[in-house]
């Protein structure tokens, strides 16, 4: 395989900018991810690729429930505080106030949208799993243009 | 659940457009998708979302390799024509050039990159499957911008 030509081809595959959580017992994980894609209307299913060796993925694992912001443009800055781990304190994560959803995940205050749920199939073959979830609950805080990697300007693929 | 809520959530998911295809036995089968998302570095695995009453899901299933075409800005009315099956005739899917790739899935001479390979799982939970193949081939024709669902001015999800 030319290796190149894989990663400039997967590179072009397009991507929003999400926060996602999951609440394992009492220790409440949250992480960046982009690889997310509707998977099906009926029921409605979302599928996200996240890093096997990470703690959020110990938590949808554990708990079988996830919750998932969208992050609007000009939140870059949002998106990149949840590349490492945030200890939730005084309801909130960092500088971001956040409540409990219904899966007990995080839902930020200022995410424009989140939708959360029940993990339904955990694909465990390559570095990351692929985590399908079922839409049982969403929310809408205000209308916005996703935030997207290029205007981030990084690039998590390839 | 808040249906429209949850409609808008996930209408903020930004896609490109894809020609994933594949060769059953005699068959060749091809269509436009746009729920496509990287899931793991290594092995280099993407995750489809396909439709499953589908030609195309069969043949996927039943040959358990695939071809996926990344089409370029501008190439609206390529991506249309894969809304509906395409039969091969004098190395054409109607007026588009192509050509077998090693998975025996249609390769597109006009798209700027593709990506092909075996399939290692399929998750038939919702009215769409989710894919999962592990790629192990690709080319690039030439540099571009992907085309995205939101230059056709259309959606798919929700």
């Amino acid at each position: 395989m030319d290796e190149q030509a894989k990663k400039a081809a997967l590179l072009m595959i397009p991507y929003g900018l999400y926060v996602l959580s999951s609440k394992n017992g009492d220790a409440l994980a949250t992480g960046t991810v982009n690889w997310v894609t509707q998977a099906s209307f009926k029921p409605p299913l979302v599928a996200m690729g996240v890093k096997k060796d990470s703690g959020l993925f110990a938590a949808l694992k554990g708990s079988g429930t996830f919750s998932l912001n969208v992050l609007g443009s000009g939140q870059k800055d949002m998106a990149f505080s949840f590349f490492r781990h945030v200890e939730p304190e005084n309801g909130k994560l960092g500088s971001y106030a956040f409540h409990a959803g219904e899966s007990g995940g995080a839902i930020l205050e200022d995410a424009p949208a989140w939708v959360e749920g029940a993990i339904t199939d955990i694909i465990e073959r390559g570095d990351h799993a692929v985590v399908i979830g079922e839409v049982t609950n969403a929310g809408v805080n205000r209308e916005a243009k996703v935030l997207t990697l290029e205007e981030c300007g990084v690039q998590y693929g390839g």
